[in-house]
């Protein structure tokens, strides 16, 4: 199972590929950064991450593409770039045929520390040591995009778990 | 001069074409509104979006794509699928290599009514007496669109005449 998990935002999205299945640690592919020029129009930034987004799907070729969830309450300055980023992933995995997932902050805060209401340093610390890494992923937009990728490798497969086992219907997520 | 005019969302879009230039009356092209499928996942209904309205620039080859800005504090239930079709007709404008125009709603209502605070019955009779139609188009959102082309054909002209007449750099919108 490969996920491409996406920390969405106009100016900079953290990107990253974790492989992972039952009985096997979880393996970091790839991890980055997609960033936008800050003197284009607000159209132009969304197709150099459209852009940017789908070489990269096409390059990993994840099972799954993971976003954050946008809240609109939060930081009213920037949350329509960030949202309208977060519709340029969903697109882009449309577009690919590949499943989204969708995940809150706090369930991939909780998934890689245990705690909802971790804070970034926590994330970044956890996230190298469940990967093995001499140090957490730089910049934190992009320790967030693989805690992201962890969480659904974790949460998205006791989902399924949960649906073969109640054949519940597949949720988003 | 022709522009391509989007309302923009996430269930429904309204669109117009409209034909303009100085010492000639506005003609209506095209109206009608894009619409997307509820029953699907928000990324695939994104890419329902992009779609047609790909289509729609293909077909009418606009000069302007103009589209109404969406403020975060507005209906807040609905505003992020709303910011986020908007950032597709952007995406659109930017991959089709048309220039965009953005316009806030008090400017579309004050540009056909005279006044930045008219209802929508008051926009769709304006928007019918000034193309010379029987009737106001359906549904409202349509409507809306025709201003927002009436509105950026009128304001676009003057802010350019204004550029044209101070060498002030161009501006978006």
């Amino acid at each position: 199972m490969r996920v491409l998990a996406v920390d969405p935002g106009l100016t900079r999205c953290g990107v990253a590929v974790v492989d992972g299945g039952t009985g096997h640690r979880a393996t970091l592919v790839h991890v980055g950064v997609v960033r936008t020029s800050l003197d284009l129009q607000t159209g132009d930034r969304l197709a150099q991450v459209h852009s940017q987004l789908t070489a990269l799907v096409a390059e990993h070729s994840p099972d799954v593409v993971a976003v954050e969830r946008v809240f609109a309450q939060h930081n009213v300055s920037s949350v329509m770039g960030t949202a309208q980023a977060a519709g340029i992933v969903m697109l882009v995995a449309s577009q690919a045929g590949v499943r989204l997932a969708v995940h809150t902050p706090s369930e991939v805060k909780a998934a890689v520390t245990g705690s909802g209401r971790a804070d970034k340093a926590q994330v970044g610390t956890m996230v190298a040591r469940i990967l093995g890494l001499a140090a957490p992923p730089r910049p934190a937009d992009a320790a967030d995009a693989v805690a992201l990728a962890l969480c659904q490798l974790w949460r998205g497969r006791a989902a399924s778990r949960l649906e073969a086992a109640t054949g519940a219907p597949r949720r988003q997520g």
